[in-house]
């Protein structure tokens, strides 16, 4: 048990904290907002106060599950207080999983309660019967269950006695296998929250828009650092582009956080053609580097971006592209492909390290393939009741996010790959990022994904999938063509499929389908060079 | 012990982690800056470490103190590192100390090794047999025995391995008794360095001036902060007025940090007449509330001025008034008394609390006084070999500050006295701060304290020691019917000394001589009616 000592500094870290500072300071101020309802932080705090006596009143002792389906609306982000105070651990549940994918992390994490919204219930009516057992308290209405379980409960929390107790579960999204149960402590969750409040200035002027699922990462922890902030929470019960714009415009947005399709949505609504954003908005990015037209297109409406990079695992960001102020001077092209980079640690990680298969550290050179590995506060306790799982992701302390990546000469990580996704044919080392920066750069395609092939000669081939621009065309011979003019010959696609990209719930490409199409009945597994992937983004 | 669990996170709370982010990060980036030398990130945590590695081969093991007096300049930055990486513990002593006072904190916190500015060396002399035992580096010019020792030396440094550990020794100024060794853990000043770097809103654009001795908390912690920003530090061994403008112009100060003295030594340098700052600095001062006039005089030269609150024994400030955005459109009149309130806990802190005798919270009243507690890990774990002082300010587990205040409405504390300055007249309270504001409001008044004086028929009665402006004329029979015009009968002072008032090492008016003035013989201490002081700020 970690437990600080001395007198007067017996205060165990965690997120919860935040909450107590800003009902404090900034008890006026609005805490949360949305289309239907605003909560001032006295009238937030109090909500949370009641969630947790109402939970503890219903017998959940410390260490319980409570799970949670909801959109970003005041509910899960209440959630977010309201279980930690109580000592229990929240398991957000992605909204976009399946019926039988929800029951599989209800049974894995042992949740023994469920707040769900009533926008989605009818995710639970295909497996009502194996949740008979389950307490579910049905919320989002005024009349809805909980908020009658609050208007009855009183304010009663826990401390938190534990900094290293569990405040939450985060599924993976399982791109391959099982989603495995990734577990943030109070400590971890409190400073990963304070390195965004840094890295984003949030302060008690921030506007933060829930473009980002609160369920993914615990929105990053933005849950958490903006309520730190004393910021104000933009609910926004469903992303699209317009309603980011109408947001933007009548409620003063300084900060959101967005996937990259989120991002082109914006750009390409309607809403965008009304002009710039009033104010600046900060807007942090990752999993795909922003593209230095998709960052031109942002600066013109007014909006900054930042490009980060993180895992499940690693609480989200633990990685930043850190703007030199030396960058200034350069030309918007080349600070594009500095910007591209995933950076450095964030200020309570440890630097990140890309290590080869004999562990070492790859020389930085910006060519040298390794595999980033991260350790520090910011990263999971490990896999719920799944130690198999954790221990194959262990460096010798280190976690292997199976990304592959180079370290440039000023000490900044660029990923190249999935270590899964690497094409090795002929003995060489495809990445498929390479090829497939090279097949989007041809004006007719919208979206690429390269995977292995198998290959009698060569063992694999790449192999690619593309979906062309609306009106576009574009020939697998021309497609070919134009890659043969950057990369070498070995590394174009023997193979062009046109058709639309399988998606998983958070909108990431499935390549593991796609390799299945081509790999049917010759098992696809046997293309994984590298230990196995461990979580997403 | 105190030891994260889990395996990719088990790593320790410390700032020196922020020099290995950095080194890593903003290798090429300047670290630190003065009219002699500059050092890239690189380059300072190659000689920090080398300063490790030379006191480790010198025989200093984990927990030895290492004692320092220098200016604000690389040397002692470079402590602040190279110590703690050794696993030593910092004792950064004030330069304005009499030799005597410097000799008794050397003797009490045990210090094996002095490492001293040549600049100032002289104040060993009078002490120079008492040293006998002591390994003193000198340090300085660039053929010191310092630099030689650097030189020499391999970087070698050892891990954190409890949080816990003490980093840092800082000695109270001492206004009454002996300096108290005031105790820092790693953990303690990672956690308001971090504070600091989102209340300040560091980054690796930040230009910070050393207008605030290093000496003084860790320099509120921003020796670590600035760094783990990735920013650069500006030297300034020597602060006046002039030096601090030529700095502005010369070097882009983005911040600094300024005890209400060196703040109007900046708004009266000849420096100030030549137009405001080139850039917006943000400009953080404590130890008296920035009057109005003080307030408008920064806004014109460019300069953002917050109000920070805190002692030694919180890190430095662990209170800050954070500006509510509603503020915005308030007059400057009213947003001038806003601003001189101390305000609410930052961001790593618990909220602070204002106690009665009972140890009842006083209500938001604004008129209630009760003494100032404080909670949290930015709070020392104690006084170094004094458990008879830790014990006499811990009530309750929390920290008494010895400083008595209200709590307004909005949740923000006030100062209105030191609870040891409190004058009890015919059973009323009378706060000297009170009587202070009301004597600096005549124009022909600089400085004013005032203090008890004893009386027959009252007990105590407010006595004030006053300077007035250069030019400047006011009887005392002026300035009492002055007094009259805005408080009580009571409060007026029945006595008004004009002379010089004393001051010690950080410019804080000693109180406790002028009482003695009045007191002789008659046992000045029996008026004190709480716990002894406990600190400076």
């Amino acid at each position: 048990m970690v437990r600080p000592v001395g007198p007067f500094s017996e205060v165990s870290l965690s997120p919860v904290s935040f909450l107590e500072r800003s009902e404090f300071g900034f008890r006026d101020r609005p805490a949360y907002v949305d289309e239907e309802r605003s909560y001032t932080y006295a009238e937030f705090a109090g909500r949370c106060r009641r969630l947790s006596g109402a939970l503890i009143d219903r017998g959940y002792g410390s260490g319980s599950v409570i799970a949670v389906l909801a959109p970003n609306t005041n509910v899960l982000l209440e959630c977010h207080f309201g279980i930690p105070l109580a000592g229990g651990v929240l398991n957000a549940i992605n909204t976009r999983l399946a019926p039988l994918e929800i029951l599989y992390i209800l049974e894995h994490s042992g949740a023994r309660c469920l707040i769900v919204h009533e926008a989605l219930s009818e995710l639970l009516q295909p497996i009502a019967a194996q949740l008979a057992g389950l307490d579910i308290i049905t919320a989002g209405s005024d009349g809805s269950e909980y908020e009658r379980v609050l208007s009855q409960s009183s304010p009663t929390v826990k401390p938190v006695v534990d900094e290293l107790d569990l405040i939450a579960l985060n599924y993976t999204s399982g791109t391959t296998g099982r989603p495995k149960g990734v577990m943030y402590s109070h400590r971890g969750a409190f400073l990963q929250s304070l390195a965004m409040v840094s890295q984003a200035k949030l302060d008690a002027r921030t506007r933060f828009l829930w473009t980002l699922p609160m369920f993914h990462c615990n929105g990053w922890t933005f849950t958490w650092a903006v309520t730190a902030a004393g910021g104000t929470h933009i609910g926004l019960p469903k992303v699209d582009g317009d309603r980011v714009w109408e947001n933007i415009r009548k409620n003063g947005v300084t900060h959101m956080n967005c996937a990259p399709t989120v991002l082109s949505s914006v750009v390409a609504a309607a809403g965008a053609t009304a002009g710039p954003a009033p104010r600046p908005i900060q807007v942090a990015t990752g999993g795909a580097p922003p593209s230095p037209a998709l960052i031109q297109q942002l600066t013109g409406l007014n909006m900054n971006v930042t490009h980060l990079y993180g895992l499940t695992e690693t609480y989200g960001p633990s990685v930043v592209c850190e703007w030199q102020p030396e960058w200034d001077t350069q030309t918007a092209k080349d600070t594009a492909v500095l910007r591209a980079r995933q950076g450095i640690s964030n200020v309570v990680g440890r630097p990140i390290r890309v290590i080869d298969l004999d562990d070492r550290d790859v020389p930085e050179d910006g060519a040298t393939l390794g595999e980033v590995v991260i350790q520090g506060n910011n990263v999971m306790l490990g896999y719920f009741n799944d130690p198999e799982a954790t221990s194959a992701v262990n460096a010798n302390g280190w976690f292997r996010t199976g990304d592959l990546g180079v370290v440039h000469v000023n000490g900044y990580v660029e990923l190249r790959d999935r270590a899964k996704d690497v094409i090795i044919s002929g003995g060489e080392n495809i990445t498929s990022i390479e090829v497939e920066q090279a097949i989007a750069s041809h004006p007719a395609v919208l979206e690429v994904a390269v995977v292995s092939k198998p290959d009698a000669k060569w063992g694999e081939v790449p192999a690619a999938f593309v979906t062309l621009k609306p009106g576009s065309e574009v020939t697998d011979a021309e497609l070919m063509a134009h890659v043969r003019r950057t990369l070498a010959g070995f590394k174009v696609p023997k193979t062009i499929v046109f058709q639309e990209l399988p998606k998983n719930g958070t909108g990431k490409i499935q390549k593991f389908l796609l390799k299945k199409q081509l790999w049917s009945g010759t098992g696809p597994e046997s293309s994984a060079h590298q230990p196995p992937s461990n979580g997403t983004q």
